[in-house]
């Protein structure tokens, strides 16, 4: 049985994340659950976690969480920090969890335009502790992307465009679901897509309709619809979100195939972005959680 | 039993509307079934149309059925006119159709940007059967809008934004289903999404996303968000059409909400738009094309 100093928990709507930790930084086991907050009720959290890591000794370990796990809907609603202020937040809150100690990060709110974050600000500040003093923007893509202005170890603004539920609900839900089916890709349509969309934000409902018309008139194929509406919607953020990028030092966190199509569309940009992967930087944000935690 | 001079048909996708006519052009009787063109196989059209015109006498009466009837997935493809055309195209397409003697009026295409219409064109022939030497924008709300730009009794262009179906699979289908759902109304913010919408159509994404913040962070109501997300997105459909209907003279077709909706966001751009009633229009286009087969 593994005896682990600290427990670090990744907890968001799909699925959840646990490591068993030593103090040194060394990761003792790993452990991952499909029962994500989405699948859950308050009352499920508690067995859910201490079913996931029935392998550790755990009693009076602490466990630090980050994630959806702390929104409205999930296990206690941990309270946010408002901009700017720091990527590892003061404060953690604590659920009624029996024998386990678990703390969860505050997450992250702007006024004015209203945003929130959840988790991302543990990425951030996994991403800062291994970049000291590193000021620029950070994007997170995902269902909800974020693009984050940091400067002086602080989150400065940020701004969570909603492009990949968009791209899911229309290849899903609207008249190009047939137009836009299966996993082939096209490259150059998708950048003909990002330039388009960048250039007329505005048109995107009557290009998307266009895409239906081109396959009915043209036969234009699935793999090249499918990345020219990817193209679009990301071409379309990239112009929204111009203010954050332009003349920026660009980090983008993520190391799947959705965040090399944001890295793809700044090039096109003249906008270098460095790629990292995720679930180091989370782990790391985490740690930093741990150590303040600690004192 | 009726005996009627001849037959009108709109079939759409949803559901089927006919007409028992006298050459006079009175309407002797009318149905509506459910039997739209998306829940049928190229089979199941005679049997539908018998079923719904049982009680009049059809025997060797000429239909003529305007809609998605004619589409590739409908009774039998009927073509497309390319633009510039007349909207009361040349030519019929007759299906298989037993005793049944069935005229399938042609949809409309554009070539660039490619983009199709099936149905409007007849109410477009409609509408200019009763305003003779009218030049202008046609608008007609939808899942799919069309703007069409009208000179010399010819559709010169036109232009689809699928505006209707963003907004049914974003309230349905993505984070923001529990924001917007209910049928409460804020005109207010309607008005405010449309000046956002037109302003700053590139940052639609992020404004949608600011919605759900809102809810959490300021307990806006649903009804404030329904409005601003409709606002929000027909406002970047006018910044796109804006070519369509600065300084024209427009018409939109449809009394129902969604096209009171677009009247109200053009008055805000001080374009006045005179609303016409659907359903005349689409039978004035019907009679339209009767009169072209007779000869």
């Amino acid at each position: 049985m593994h005896k682990p100093d600290w427990i670090a928990v990744d907890w968001g709507t799909s699925n959840m994340r646990a490591w068993a930790m030593s103090d040194s930084g060394t990761i003792l086991a790993d452990v991952t659950s499909d029962k994500g907050m989405g699948s859950l009720t308050p009352d499920g959290f508690a067995p859910a976690l201490r079913e996931a890591i029935a392998g550790w000794h755990h009693e009076g370990v602490p466990i630090i969480a980050c994630g959806m796990v702390g929104a409205r809907q999930g296990w206690i609603e941990a309270p946010y920090a408002a901009v700017p202020c720091a990527a590892s937040p003061e404060g953690f809150t604590k659920p009624d969890a029996g024998d386990l100690d678990v703390h969860i990060i505050a997450g992250v709110m702007q006024t004015d335009p209203a945003d929130v974050m959840r988790g991302e600000e543990t990425q951030i500040a996994g991403f800062l502790a291994r970049n000291k003093n590193w000021d620029g923007v950070i994007c997170l893509p995902g269902t909800h992307t974020k693009w984050v202005h940091v400067s002086a170890d602080e989150i400065v603004s940020f701004q969570t465009y909603m492009t990949g539920d968009l791209f899911a609900a229309i290849s899903g839900h609207t008249v190009l679901r047939h137009s836009v089916s299966g996993d082939d890709w096209d490259a150059d349509a998708f950048d003909a897509g990002v330039a388009d969309g960048m250039a007329r934000p505005e048109r995107i409902a009557a290009r998307l309709f266009s895409l239906r018309a081109e396959g009915l008139l043209n036969g234009m194929t699935n793999a090249t619809a499918r990345a020219r509406l990817s193209g679009l919607l990301i071409g379309a953020e990239l112009a929204g979100a111009k203010p954050y990028w332009l003349g920026q030092q660009i980090a983008v966190i993520g190391a799947g195939g959705l965040s090399a199509l944001y890295v793809r569309a700044l090039q096109t940009q003249f906008a270098p972005a460095t790629q990292v992967k995720a679930d180091a930087i989370t782990l790391a944000g985490l740690s930093a959680a741990y150590r303040r935690l600690k004192g």
